[in-house]
């Protein structure tokens, strides 16, 4: 698995289920969201745009992606939707690992560079820093219609989230099953 | 990391939360417990017990441990406590990879023999298939204090669960911090 394959089997629809555990206080979060995958090309106008901003070439881009999501979380029932555009620039002398360009649409984040890594067991893990919050996040299949995060946020004052994701295929490549069949083949 | 090292670090007192998604009905689980990690000589009576069952030497073991939870499910505050032992026996022209005996004391469960992996990552896979279920888990470790576990569960008819579960280190080795610094320095 390359960090392009990577990118072409997330690409579809995808049903997420996200339980975060504020380790700290022993407590959790639920929430649950209609996410989609697409496909950029290295041309696309958002790609070059977000490319510029960090006065890199947009044709030393691999892949590029914009995920679009549409969820709520559970008990204050508030919505959480957004979208952002991810570009993997890989490393010239390793392309198993790079930087990874983010941009949100939301006022509430600004847009982020951090690093990529491939590994030889297929999982792609991401490791941004921000002020003073470090996010590793490890995500992978378990099978082509099952894909699966697991992000922890180390603050510098020692506080910690540890997230949990769980993404089942709706519909998209490479899988064109109906709905009710892929909830029910997430392990095939 | 070696299998050893891996269960000479789980040993102590963590604070365990699990969630589990059940990916087909969009529904979860949210439990806590405290759990007691103990390493056993290879010459103990229940290691002993155990290999004699499969027919193993226990001379053959790497390591063992007892595990010993006492938690609560929430929802429905069902009490959820129990003991196994867990043996390691690596595989002779490999000793990152081998078998895995486990026995709990609880009689819902009979013993059952999987197969461990410890990753070039120090990420541990253990994979156990019994009636129609093939169980995966991967345990790892964010940082001494932290222990991460994702399993999924997949059943021949499809269904499949995904849990989550964080730890964080409470007592015993390596950390000796109180409860409450400890708590606060999962990140460390």
């Amino acid at each position: 698995m390359n960090i392009k394959e990577f990118f072409d089997l997330s690409a579809g629809k995808w049903f997420s289920h996200r339980t975060s555990h504020h380790l700290a206080f022993k407590q959790f979060e639920d929430g649950k969201s209609d996410i989609v995958i697409e496909i950029l090309a290295a041309d696309h106008p958002e790609v070059i745009k977000l490319c510029q901003r960090y006065k890199i070439a947009h044709s030393s881009a691999a892949c590029s992606a914009k995920v679009t999501w549409n969820g709520i979380m559970e008990g204050n029932q508030q919505k959480d939707s957004g979208s952002a555009v991810l570009v993997s620039i890989p490393d010239v002398d390793n392309p198993d690992e790079g930087k990874l360009l983010r941009e949100t649409g939301s006022t509430k984040e600004a847009s982020v560079i951090g690093r990529y890594k491939v590994g030889s067991d297929g999982a792609l893990t991401l490791t941004t820093e921000y002020e003073n919050i470090c996010s590793e996040e490890r995500l992978w299949f378990a099978s082509p219609n099952l894909r699966m995060r697991v992000r922890v946020l180390k603050r510098s004052d020692g506080f910690s989230t540890a997230s949990f994701t769980s993404e089942i295929r709706m519909g998209g490549v490479p899988s064109t099953k109906k709905v009710s069949e892929t909830a029910n083949s997430a392990s095939s």
